[in-house]
């Protein structure tokens, strides 16, 4: 029997919207005020979803305690209460919107090896959520 | 990298649940206190969910404000602070019942051009939600 | 030693904001999309407040299922799926508005015996909410 | 048209988790304070997804009445202040963890006539959920 | 300038409702399922309010880490994943209502010397909660 | 008869906590991850409590429409999407502690005109929150 359990972390960042491959009045024009040169902040929530099969002799899919250290120190850990732009790496190359984001968290925590993981969600503000499966052929386009 | 993008929207109306199909006791069996004479009325959540690969240069599946105006053009205008049965056409053929609901969403929103339209939920009061995808060959009866 | 429980209720209801104080346009003007001529509606939720000492005995102020059933005869029933510009004889004479369900609320919960009614809180959309504790010398402005 | 309906129903239970396939240290280190002689307990949350075509006469998947009434019967009524190891005869031979209350409400709900049974989701606190869809060639691995 | 902080706790426990004060016939009828001799449980939240002025250097009220010690060790420790009746002193003497753990809550919190403790709510399930300021002259009846 | 009247606004902004009055070690020991030079984010979501007697013409206590230009206009228009210690005037001189933050906004709001402002509650991330009403004589102790 395979389940599937989702598990909510939170963090709390700030981040600025501003590319690279875009000149400063079509920054403003897509960004809009997330464009703000001083940055702004959220409190994110990310929602893990792993699945496997129930284990026996323990009833469960696998430790939340292992899965709570794993995604502390690959995600919790490095993004809480820091600016992306400045503090990740992965976004001095990539925009930090909240798809960058979702995908960033996902490629970190696909390294996890107790369950499969499934789907990473983020929230930004409570009316907009992100979902990433990872890479499925004929779905990418770049 | 192909992401999904979910959206929550707010609008308030108010229906009356009575089918030309059914004698007047049907519908009072069927529909109960839903099919008081004078209607009443909730407050509806819809959440719209879009997909599309992640545009290299923005960092982004679509823009948030271009689907906003479009789904308040399309469904919040038409819809909030509206009686149902009188104020929306479709709804003169069809019972308003929240699966007809969702269905006329899903309808009015797959005309979005700047992502793919995966899915239409709508809440009628936070114990019960539905969920449309589309007409899929072999599921249809009608 | 005295305590204050809170209970949430919930029903769904629809309304029509119209004064016979006011003018057509000024009734327009005042009352926006909520004096649309049909009537719209909500999904209400209604808090109430009681107090009193905790009874040695049973450990309680009062039971829950005695609170329950008063609230339930006195408002749910009466209110839930309804439009409460017709079929609640208060709504008559005054305009429907969430400060007027409240201070309605309240005066039928008043009667309640076995506990100090302290306050009722209406919440119309989760973005706003309406409290009422009482007449209070001094305060009225009738 | 074939659409999804979910709808979300409550319990309060006590449950201790305790394998008989694992030794008293075993248990200890696996479970943690949820390993604790004299249970503990939670507010679960159960969600129930059933699909199925519209009716053309109702606009309804099934009507909400009968689906409550099975759910009442099957679940809430037997699991609702209950002890689980003692008072659920399933939770004598496996340990109640969500993953096998999550299997075993599935499994009672299955046998719902008036739609499919798409899923369950059982949450135990607000941060974590499971989800179960019935077994899946090639999925189980017992 | 003085201002109140409020912060909120979690624990889950279980707990059987029955009085030494009545009989058995007396507890069923009161405290109904409440009263099954095996007990049930519940994910308890805990929202403590603190109050004091601000201080000129940090602009802070309290420490929150110093608050979250406090309640961690107070109340946290001993009540989550425990059975209430056998675990904890003073409902071996008091029937553990939720009227009753508030009161308790409150007791162990009103020694914390950082800030004013102001009030103690306890929420059991979502639909209602107990709230208590501490005793007041004339409100007492014991 | 007088009402109270709360509405829920929000804003994401990012900030640091760093006070002039104190050493860079003190700065962390009290701050923490807070003090990251970086700064960091939140969505901060503010009440606002009015009360005033009910208008016998419109049933209203203020119309929202006017409330919410007013806070849309001191607070959101200016905090939303900004780095509170350098876009706001008043916390280039006072740490932005969610305390300075919410006097802040109540001072602001306080020439509300239509009502009498009540209380101003903020929360940083849901799980705290501040509330001032103002000062009043023997509760400052500046």
């Amino acid at each position: 029997m395979k389940l599937q359990l989702s598990r909510r972390y939170r963090f709390s960042a700030s981040h600025r919207l501003h590319s690279a491959k875009l000149g400063e009045e079509e920054n403003r024009r897509v960004y809009g005020k997330c464009n703000n040169p001083y940055g702004h902040g959220h409190n994110y929530v990310v929602e893990v979803a792993v699945s496997g099969p129930v284990d026996q002799a323990t009833g469960m899919i696998a430790n939340l305690s292992d899965l709570d250290a794993f995604v502390e120190s690959e995600v919790i850990e490095p993004f809480d209460h820091k600016y992306l732009n400045e503090e990740i790496a992965e976004f001095s190359k990539r925009v930090p919107t909240t798809e960058n984001i979702c995908i960033e968290i996902f490629n970190r925590l696909r390294r996890f090896r107790r369950a499969t993981l499934e789907r990473v969600r983020v929230e930004e503000t409570g009316l907009n959520c992100f979902e990433y499966s990872g890479e499925t052929a004929g779905a990418t386009h770049e």
